[in-house]
């Protein structure tokens, strides 16, 4: 269900149910409201009244005078429910519960959480948490927030979604120090009735927020959370996640912790990428890409060109602009000519550009050299190394010049103007009042956690300009229709498999089922010497592990052997139904890819595509994509395994047709979504690539139930 | 020549030739010794004379009263030689040169340079620079340095040698924003006479020095550097270095900007890791890192126990872990027993612990859940997650009070404990107070870097007991003599080559080279069909690419033909002296593997290992070892592999015999150094291993010249 948060983040008017004197979080709560510009009336609810935090407390909520928008639970765990009871009587609809005790502590915990549940469901009431710290609508000054608020609370256009309590404060502590403002901060605890989708869909809708900070344990509902994603994507609101679960020992931790669904890491990193979701793996690189996104928004391309006071600085920039994929062309003509009338004799004009230390001297160097690297034709934007001010001198007056002129300079440019400091350091209160009073853009912490933010920008761009050219058609077309065949259950053997890839139109290397020697050898001439003979009966799964499978077979006497041996082998197989063999011509050469379809347990159909035969337990060299794809879809998968080469033909082999490829794979994945819920996995391993020739020489099937 | 700068860093009087009220480096020059404590006089020098910077300068460094011991020279580029010469005549033997326009900028400036060099070494000068910003010696309070130096100047244990002036504003910044100390900072300039080996030299005796941190564009001298770099691990002085030119892009950049030459990157990664040199990729880690590694010396093992107050902040670290090739194993019985009764009851005890956000009611949970961790008999080191105060409460007394009851604890415990900070932001001035006050330790910045600086404790721990345990010993014994052969020129042919690599016992295959159709069945008979057929001719290198091999030979008729056909394919190449053919029987199955050992132009001799045939070029899974190597060093470098899994035995194949394949190799490193200066390169591909059957199937040899 998704819940309308707008009027929750929103209230004229908020109780403190449980406040006392004894309680931190009270206190806190209540501080963060008086002191970050709640302009409504905040009441204080204690059962025993008196006064608390030096105010008189009301007994309960009917006590309360005039109407209450918001209540903030902080009454023991059994005793929340009694307060939702009687606020949905006084027609309170909206609830932050901080209170813990629930889910997170076990069964009986959690039984408390659903008679809640089911209680707002019939009641139509809105419930962040519980344990939750609340949130921070800083965008309207309203902050029931159960912990201290770091000073200042820097208002701005990153929303923040925590799946984290104790990590907002090193949220907001970091945000401050980059002079990165947040919208919206919420502390999500435990989900059960408002959940992260719901707080994306808002920040969609939010016209304060441009970009959007999420810090994930897990993905509770991925049709739901790809929904959300892919409205951001659309409006132009990027979103940064930093999930965890990376390491098989994090999802360990995190459901120990939440009790949370942590799916399998690589799905998730396809799934995001397919979304246009930016990953980050440090809360460095969360603010950090997420402040330059809400102010840069997508950068048109990779090619950046770099103006710096420094050459040592200039080659770390270089090294890391290689990770992150991006170009640093070299300068066009006219531009190395400008620059030469710019830069000191003794420098190098090149792009990452070093003006020499010389800016010491020259205050102008740098803002001229910015100014014609801006013009160059081959450029995407511009890269300038500059660090705000740290402490004020004596006269700070020509500091403001200085930064005013460079802010103009950069706001007059042609192409955006991503600024990096050299290394991350906090924007002092000094730099802070430069950076509002001159007008001064962003300033992304340093070129480590820099070089990360532009590149995400490119990424993002990226996926943004291809989703708004898809416009709202789904994210990638199935290219074939799938043919009308029965379902099956348990493990359906090669032939049959091999049946249905034919029917959906997927080249399939012949094969002939035999059952008896004679009818093998004749099935062999058929085709033509050498071929192959691999055993065949129902529900057979890996032929090779039984020693089923018998290869290179070049004339009668060894067709009737092999016959007799593999028949053996599979009869030996408890369960094994009627057995015979499959005959097929022996291929050679190529690249043996594996294609499979499975279905991850959180974001259903998930194609994998990679090299096959042993090198795909050796090299773990695959590419995931979370259904459905197309072709284009799939050459770019393809063109992410590291045995890449292998394709485009290593050592004077035959390069593959990679069109074709990917059209094979395209149907495969298709013909998978086809056979819908009935599908566990599909896998085509070994898919013969040679030249244009794409031939699947093996294949599986497993039904679900 | 090995420059003994001791001296040089510690001078009792200074004279500034070139003082000059224009110049932004006097003026920072003077002030920085004015201000940070030098207690010896300072001559400030004119040609013009009169009052510079207020006080009286002389027309001349003859003018001076009294002993000078260094001269910082700021003179215009010409005027440098004529100060060397007048003050080698009054006997001052210590110079900076902060002025720039020699090698730096063309072989004008070269030539200069040189006339300096040859000055100074005729006369027994030591000089840091041309084109240098001069040095800070915190620990003695010397500080001749260019450039301003950020207040405050925090003295400590990390000495920081930079290739590149402009970074060490952005390196000093950081340190402080960090709270790590320096010992002595010193920009090295063109390094026409003292280099960074003579620095580390410096450093490794300095008593103030406990780690030394470089930025490097370049290792002008590997073989000096290796020698500095031994001392330092040996002396338990680890070193942390940020070497640019990882990309491409990068090294083109360094080159243009310094003319140094950038080695080929993964040679130099190679040379870093035998050296025991920790690597890293960025400015924040290499000072983050260098003050870890300067408090806490080398951690004794990579199993470490995490303890925190929140469990998302639990989660990323467990992701970095996995990163950085730590363990987090489960606590021990009593561990789990002894947290349970200080974890509240709804958290979870594991590791990492959560210890939960009631650290925030009762203040003594971190300390005693860390007391519980650091008695774990199964946890090498600990990790605790803690910032420090950002901003004075009014009342700071309980403040100071809890951390210093968290510091009497860590210094208490049994084995190392880290703390770690949520994110990176600056320690405040009150920060900075409190861990002075509260003798409270290192605090490395924010999960991010702090997790990397642990596994390069770890690993450098590792280097270091290694190093120790081997005494002056070598690093790595080559395993065999090599054999008295002659010593060839231009390419050697796989028989030469096979012949060479069997007389120093490396296992190759049988072979018989023949000059005719007939002795070429007669070779094939005698070894049994199958058989391989491969041109051979002095001078003939790549057969394969000209058509020269011929495999699976089963019968007279198809050794005839290949014979033939291999004979005219390489009698067809200019220059091929007589040809004939070399008969081999054929192998199957396996692993092949390239091992190779090629002249790296600036380090010399190294190996590479890796999966041969076409994976090298697809998968470019080669692991490298700079000469000399042990078969320890080797087995080290195969488990490198990402294809490592095929030795092993994927999918039920035969396990290799790693020690045999490492002996293998091992010798073919042995013989290649016993070739000495003659040899280019020696390469096996591929070196079949089945099992312990290793067997060289093809070799070549380059010699120089």
């Amino acid at each position: 269900m998704r819940m309308p948060v707008g009027e929750l983040f929103n209230p004229r008017s908020i109780a403190l149910v449980g406040a006392t004197d004894k309680s931190g979080w009270s206190i806190s709560t209540l501080t963060n409201l008086r002191t970050h510009g709640f302009r409504g009336p905040v009441h204080l609810v204690n059962p025993r009244g008196g006064v608390v935090h030096g105010e008189q407390a009301h007994r309960s909520l009917s006590g309360i005078p005039g109407q209450v928008d918001l209540a903030y639970v902080m009454v023991p765990t059994t005793a929340v429910l009694p307060v939702l009871r009687e606020g949905a009587k006084l027609g309170i609809r909206h609830y932050v519960i901080l209170t813990a005790g629930f889910g997170e502590t076990g069964p009986e915990g959690a039984a408390l959480e659903a008679e809640i549940v089911d209680f707002a469901q019939e009641n139509d009431l809105t419930v962040l948490g519980p344990n939750g710290n609340g949130f921070i609508n800083a965008a309207a000054d309203v902050t029931p927030y159960g912990l201290p608020i770091p000073s200042p609370l820097l208002r701005g256009s990153v929303g923040v979604v925590l799946q984290s309590g104790a990590l907002a404060s090193s949220v907001l502590g970091f945000a401050q120090a980059r002079n990165v403002g947040i919208s919206l901060l919420t502390s999500m605890g435990n989900e059960s009735l408002v959940t992260v989708t719901d707080v994306i869909d808002y920040l969609v809708d939010d016209p304060a927020t441009k970009a959007i900070a999420l810090f994930l344990e897990s993905v509770r509902d991925p049709a739901a959370f790809s929904r959300a994603a892919r409205r951001a994507l659309l409006a132009g609101k990027p979103i940064v996640a930093l999930k965890i679960g990376r390491s098989r020992l994090a999802s360990r931790t995190a459901q120990a912790h939440t009790g949370a669904l942590v799916g399998d890491d690589n799905v998730i990193d396809a799934a995001f990428r397919q979304l246009g979701v930016v990953r980050v793996r440090s809360l460095e690189d969360l603010i950090i890409t997420a402040g330059l996104l809400a102010e840069v928004g997508p950068l048109p391309g990779p090619r950046i060109g770099v103006v710096t006071p420094s050459g040592g600085a200039s080659e770390i920039i270089a090294d890391r602009a290689e990770d992150e994929g991006l170009e640093l062309p070299a300068f066009a003509p006219e531009t190395v000519a400008r620059l030469r009338e710019i830069v000191p004799v003794f420098g190098t004009v090149q792009n990452p550009l070093d003006v020499t230390g010389y800016v010491l001297i020259d205050r102008t160097l740098l803002g001229r050299a910015l100014e014609a690297v801006t013009a160059d034709p081959g450029v995407d934007a511009v890269m300038l190394l500059s660090d705000l001010p740290r402490v004020a001198p004596p006269d700070a007056a020509p500091v403001y010049a200085t930064y005013s002129a460079s802010a103009k300079r950069i706001a007059e440019a042609p192409m955006p103007v991503v600024v990096v400091s050299n290394v991350l350091t906090d924007v002092t209160e000094f730099g802070r009042d430069v950076q509002r009073q001159a007008g001064f853009p962003y300033v992304a912490g340093g070129i480590e956690h820099g070089m990360h933010a532009i590149g995400a920008a490119v990424r993002w761009g990226r996926a943004y300009h291809a989703a708004v050219a898809a416009g709202d058609a789904a994210p990638a077309r199935a290219v074939v229709e799938a043919p009308a065949v029965e379902r099956g259950t348990g493990v359906w053997a090669e032939h049959r498999a091999a049946a249905l890839l034919a029917s959906a139109g997927i080249p399939v290397v012949p094969g002939e089922l035999v059952h008896d020697e004679e009818s093998a050898v004749a099935a062999a001439v058929g085709f033509g010497y050498p071929v192959v003979l691999k055993a065949a009966a129902e529900g057979l799964g890996h032929k090779s592990d039984i020693g089923g499978v018998r290869l290179g077979l070049s004339g009668a006497r060894d067709v009737e052997r092999a016959y007799r041996e593999v028949v053996a082998a599979a009869s030996a197989v408890p369960g094994a139904g009627r057995v015979g063999a499959l005959v097929q011509p022996q291929r050679g050469g190529g690249v043996e890819l594996l294609v499979g379809v499975v279905r991850d347990p959180a974001w259903g159909l998930t194609l994998a595509v990679g090299l096959g035969g042993i090198w795909v337990e050796a090299l773990r060299d695959t590419a995931l994509r979370v259904l459905p794809v197309d072709a284009a879809e799939v050459r770019h998968a393809l063109g992410e395994l590291r045995g890449a080469a292998l394709l485009r033909g290593a050592r004077g082999a035959e390069p593959a047709d990679l069109d074709a490829v990917a059209d094979v794979v395209a149907r495969v994945a298709a013909l998978a979504e086809s056979l819908g819920d009935d599908l566990e996995s599909l896998e085509i391993n070994p898919l013969l690539v040679r030249g244009s020739h794409v031939e699947a020489l093996d294949a599986l099937i497993t039904w679900r139930g």
